[in-house]
């Protein structure tokens, strides 16, 4: 039975100044979807890594979602079969729906032998993270698709921007013992803000684009604030004054929730860096949370979804 | 009489998708200010080419309350005289408070003999445009002090950016018969924006700063688009959606209002393309506004406010 698998990583999204907008992709962790031709449409076959709390309906489930649109984009009438291991915790704010989502139509395209633009694969991943996060920005997705730091102009259409990577570059993202809904972390947002923080949003946003171009690290750090969604999400994450004090007094850039939440990431310049401030930031998670923190260091990766391994028999 | 001249160009700000924080300069036209020794503070000599318009009284003058904001930082007891030419039209769009206040600081600047940097020029030209703006943005004075593409990430403490500007990038700027008061423009924009239309002005905003840095004019044009000030000050500018469409027929990267208005830019690859495009705005704006609009076509000019001529004696 021929069968593909593909790889698609951990993502940190809004990165403070880019809520909506800007995100980065991780080497690792991440999910994995192997495909395989199956019945008409998608079936789930199988997932793995979710203690059970992810829908086997294809329909319900992000990379079920995504393969479809896949396959009615391409007007293909083969049926494919998922199995889905999840490498990334669920409701973590590390892009968990977009990296199934990326994984399942990298691995569907590769299955039927399609050619497909980065553009659709991003369309059809965002279908299936609607799912989940109710709204189609696609700062988790376009990172995760494409690798690299990705700032997303637009969705409709299409309008992905790979930003470049100052060398050193290096994240640090700690997911605490805790679970936040991404729609309930939306809700926190309401419709509106005030026009003093959106100001101070885009001209930090701006900076931060100029800063990865010069590889600038002070205007780095002074760009990497949030006016807008961590002051209204702060309450879901105990203590994350207090963690990103540490994380600053061990020398980080600048660091803020990934996503919605609850994991944070910090961005630093160097790896010794990054290794203190884990340190730092695993302490204040375990003294401000509780439980054992989760933690990643990673350079931004310049790969995106891939497969992996493809099985033809 | 020892006298010292200094010429600051006008500006345009906001430049669509960079509300309160984006500003270019052109070469001209622009204020000029002559500064002499005398009676201790600021007093005004002279103002030309205002109508007799401008408060003489320096107290309530942008160029005088900047001129003694700079002498005040210095702590110099010396007095100095001013003697006002503006270039630019009142109430035009095109930063005729922030050249008249830039042109200020660097003539009292130079008379005095003091090495003044250029973020102590900006703050100190900014106290003198609070008097007409009512608000410390400062996307006219620091392009003005400055030259070039600027982003201002902050005032307080300064943070200013300059920005590449790729070789071709032309600006038309069309004034129309009409006049805007900055302070009723403001009040229009109310203190509140939907996060919809924010997060597509910085994404927007991130993706100009990009596209100058790549030289990528596709990007500039789909980039430059204003989802909050322009939509809101709309109603100020009679026929301002035919107006910027005669400009994009005529080849313009974008259009939109310069400042606050009632002046208008286009930028424009090329001097060709920018007087096909200047010519077509004029048309336009003699069909819907009426009058005898000014039109300047200017590259992006390196230099800002300086010293143009020195008299000893």
């Amino acid at each position: 039975m021929t069968s593909v698998t593909a790889f698609a990583p951990a993502t940190v999204s809004n990165v403070a100044c880019g809520f909506d907008v800007l995100g980065f992709a991780l080497d690792e962790p991440g999910d994995e979807v192997t495909a395989t031709f199956g019945p008409a449409g998608v079936t789930i076959a199988a997932i793995e890594g979710d203690g059970g709390r992810l829908p086997r309906d294809a329909a319900k489930n992000t990379a079920g979602v995504a393969a479809l649109a896949l396959l009615t984009r391409l007007g293909d009438p083969r049926g494919v079969s998922l199995t889905i291991r999840k490498g990334l915790p669920l409701s973590s704010g590390l892009g968990g729906s977009a990296a199934s989502a990326a994984a399942a139509v990298v691995a569907v395209s590769a299955l039927l032998g399609a050619n497909v633009s980065k553009d659709t694969l991003v369309q059809c991943a965002l279908e299936g993270e609607r799912l989940g996060a109710g709204s189609s920005h696609a700062d988790n997705i376009a990172p995760c698709i494409c690798g690299g730091f990705v700032l997303v102009r637009s969705t409709n259409p299409t309008d992905i921007i790979t930003l470049p990577v100052p060398a050193g570059l290096t994240a640090v993202v700690i997911h605490p013992d805790l679970e936040i809904e991404t729609a309930m972390a939306r809700a926190l947002l309401g419709n509106t803000v005030s026009l003093h923080d959106a100001v101070q949003q885009w001209a930090n946003l701006g900076a931060f684009v100029h800063a990865l171009h010069t590889s600038d690290f002070g205007l780095l750090s002074r760009s990497l604030t949030d006016t807008i969604a961590e002051p209204r999400r702060a309450p879901l994450v105990p203590g994350l004054a207090l963690i990103k004090r540490a994380a600053a007094d061990a020398g980080a850039l600048g660091s803020s929730l990934s996503g919605s939440g609850p994991s944070l990431f910090a961005l630093c310049r160097g790896d010794e860096t990054a290794a203190r401030v884990a340190a730092a930031m695993t302490t204040a998670v375990k003294t401000h949370i509780g439980g054992e923190p989760q933690v990643y260091i990673s350079r931004i990766s310049g790969q995106g979804a891939r497969v992996v391994s493809t099985c033809a028999s």
